[in-house]
């Protein structure tokens, strides 16, 4: 049986993946009395209206008028202007928060446009997929994934707890940080391998050696998770890698000192100090596996995919 | 029904993770009459003769004698030193394939001991898992995989043909190719891959700002399929790089210069290359899924990861 709501009315600002799973997931679990949407495109708008939103509106402007949580959940380069256009229009005693992958730049940007009265709470769910459009979204996206929040000194705590209820009711983990060690965080378990997993990617599309039909052809020797992690949205990690810039190459620095002392030793035919490293990083992996962020099962527990039409020559 | 075997005895060097595969999916189909097995330790001797050998041997050179296929399934920096104890022992007639994950190298190493009358094709099967040792492997790992061939020119057909009866017979597509090129090929799609997988996770783990609990806590956003691949056997990795050096430290070169224009973008704010780039290689992942290579459920079709007994504060 669903849950009393816990806002009446939630403003989701940004129709993709993130706000259209949020908004099956407080449907599915009876969390907001209404939804409002707005996106720039009104082929957007339709569809979350078709899938998802109770009402949509033309204007951010409009669809946070009267709500008492307004979600941002437009890409990070694009927070600051949504921001200055809804301020003014914003109830007082509402929520503010965003779904953004960096949190100094958000606050920055967002914080100078947020009038008196209304609680500015950053947040940043660890959860996605490839995929991105307002079609994406499923009820379960969050569950069990962690919700990270960056209220600092100030924020209200009814208002943290509030936010917390909503997001706890949709299935996530909930943390709260510091918006600076978010970012340095994320610097590490997810803005830099992605940026290195384009650019391994970039690498083997650029190589006329080897077509690409093999390097596609025999894709799961490593190559295609690569190309998983490749394949999500671009606007939205340029904007991560333009504003959480300081920490991703403060990382990318270490990244490359230590790619190039490995190399050195595949040079020198260093093989005791291979085998070291290589020994020391199962670990970490063992580690992960304990912590319950995935599963033992061999291949990540992928279901077998199906035999493609050419048969088994 | 199993058919009717392909080899009348086959002898398996080294039992690990590949070699016990083999030994589940020939015994399941009916492909072999006999499978003898030599492993270096005697515990990993009693393993396999208690899981999937019907015997097993004290030495490689017993391990042969009489068999119609001999199958070499140790490190690659291991493969010259039991050819040289095989060879005299080798029966006229025989196979002997390997499942390295190099090529040119092991033929450098093995082809020489090769006895006149005795056929060396050389394999690598494209399966595997972060798992490894006897008790890690079972039938299906080579269904609708990849198993790569790189005979020469004077290889006996009829021999090559045999051979791939008994590879399909477990589920493996096969494929054949040169030796230089197997060796470019994987170094792009597999071997250049890992070395960065086990780089980042040694950046994360080397980076005292951020604890190990942070990076393995939150994972799941990208670093958590980094870390599944660097899992994986130290030995046989160390043994890929040094065999495989140059078309390794090809691809690293290359790879460097990319991600040094990734970072040079990051630096100057240039959102419009950033944002080309990420577009680009979307593509790739699009023809991967499109080539049977992966499924196109979100984040890899992994199975839901049950929640941690800690609950969902």
């Amino acid at each position: 049986m669903p849950a009393a709501p816990i806002y009446n009315r939630v403003a989701l600002i940004g129709l993709g993946l993130i706000a259209s799973s949020m908004a099956h997931a407080m449907r599915a679990h009876g969390l907001a009395g209404e939804i409002v949407g707005y996106a720039k495109t009104p082929e957007t708008r339709a569809t979350a209206l078709d899938l998802f939103c109770d009402r949509v509106t033309d204007t951010a402007a409009d669809a946070v008028r009267g709500a008492d949580l307004v979600v941002l959940a437009v890409p990070v380069g694009a927070m600051g202007a949504i921001a200055a256009e809804i301020g003014p229009h914003l109830m007082a005693g509402a929520t503010v928060t965003d779904v953004g992958s960096v949190k100094a730049a958000v606050v920055a940007a967002v914080a100078p446009h947020m009038p008196a009265g209304v609680h500015l709470i950053p947040g940043h769910p660890l959860a996605g997929t490839e995929y991105s459009g307002p079609r994406a979204g499923f009820a379960s996206l969050f569950e069990n994934r962690w919700w990270l929040l960056t209220p600092d000194v100030s924020s209200d705590a009814a208002a943290v707890a509030r936010l917390s209820s909503l997001l706890a009711g949709m299935g996530a983990k909930i943390d709260t940080m510091d918006a600076q060690r978010h970012d340095l965080v994320l610097a590490v378990v997810s803005h830099t391998p992605h940026l290195i997993a384009y650019t391994m990617v970039g690498v083997a599309d650029h190589l006329e050696q080897v077509s690409n039909s093999e390097v596609i052809q025999y894709s799961a020797s490593g190559f295609r998770d690569f190309t998983r992690i490749a394949a999500s949205d671009p606007t939205m990690w340029r904007d991560v890698f333009l504003t959480n810039k300081d920490a991703v190459l403060d990382i990318l620095g270490r990244f490359t000192e230590e790619l190039f002392a490995l190399q050195r030793a595949i040079r020198m035919g260093d093989g005791p100090m291979l085998h070291d490293y290589f020994t020391h990083t199962r670990a970490i992996r063992r580690s992960i596996i304990e912590a319950g962020q995935d599963t033992a099962a061999p291949d990540f527990g992928r279901a077998p995919i199906p035999a493609p039409d050419q048969g088994t020559t």
